[in-house]
């Protein structure tokens, strides 16, 4: 799945010495983490919504998390599918519209256990509506961009199995992004500024 | 990799009903959202720290993100050293003790790309400071615990394969909780209200 991990494949990496055990692993995490460091630029420029709107913060990791999962499953799935020659040239345009329709009765399911969590803990129907509708955005995009990347990484010709990790990396930006997104627009500080002003 | 698609094993899930493709899939995204909810909790006992330290926030996805490439990917290779054979009972120990040589070299390399990051972009030395003590905190601990968690899983009875998944989970809370434990010490919220009020 990891490019440094597959450029070992002539043995065991135990086999080799201790730096050539490490240079792979370590250029690919650097690069990733670089990479996911650009989430910086976004969550900093929306400090002021993050600040008025801290449940935006507490969800992050959940929101987050639940489009790598997603789309590292539909992925893995299509990763196997390719592997085992279910999805073929001429089935892959009807398996990633299948995983449309997939992708959206996921989200439904997963924004209703989400925005029960949320009121449940005593945030309001605002914060929720937030949190639930940015959980939709990230779960769908997650799943039908992870069901076609394998097929499109390997059209470049390239190992679709990549797919897996990259999908992962491209939803911790995407996720932030739509969350901060999403956020600003249900949350809308100004209105809330305008509100605590007159109030 | 994930329990709900292993379960289908029998056929491709596209030859199945819209329902069988979508229940083993929900079932597995449900839980692991409701596990990475749990985040929500540490985030907001600590929100007095991220409020006067918002390079916390600005750098969660980041060091959370890290944390879960590490060792996902740590623990990919001790899936596939197993399933080839290189990995066995009586190496196992050696190969986890190695591979915390490899994570201490991999955790002083991201740091120093870490630091540069925070520094370059016009955070101060003690921001800095915080986020790379829990950078290499976060890299250390998943890489072990990675290493060691498909052995774990298969003494248990369980398919190893299952780690990958589980690790990525487990360093989403593990490295949002050792940001807040780090931010709070290196940053010591105390110290700096005092400063504020005597300077």
């Amino acid at each position: 799945m990891y490019q440094g991990v597959a450029s070992h494949s002539g043995g065991f990496p135990h086999d080799h010495g201790f730096l050539a055990r490490l240079r792979p692993r370590a250029g690919l995490l650097v690069g990733l983490m670089i990479f996911q460091s650009c989430s910086s630029f976004i969550l900093a420029s929306y400090e002021p919504l993050l600040r008025r709107h801290p449940v935006l913060v507490f969800f992050m990791t959940m929101l987050v998390g639940a489009g790598g999962n997603a789309g590292n499953q539909a992925a893995v799935l299509v990763i196997r599918g390719i592997a085992t020659g279910d999805i073929t040239p001429r089935s892959q345009l009807a398996y990633v519209g299948g995983e449309a329709r997939v992708a959206l009765a996921l989200s439904a399911l997963m924004v209703a256990v989400g925005l029960a969590r949320v009121l449940l803990f005593g945030y309001s129907l605002l914060d929720a509506l937030a949190i639930g509708t940015s959980l939709f955005a990230i779960v769908t995009s997650s799943v039908v961009v992870g069901a076609s990347l394998p097929i499109l990484i390997q059209r470049l010709g390239f190992d679709p199995a990549h797919a897996g990790a990259t999908i992962q990396v491209i939803m911790d930006l995407a996720g932030v992004l739509i969350t901060c997104l999403v956020g600003s627009f249900v949350l809308s500080t100004d209105g809330e500024v305008t509100s605590a002003r007159t109030g």
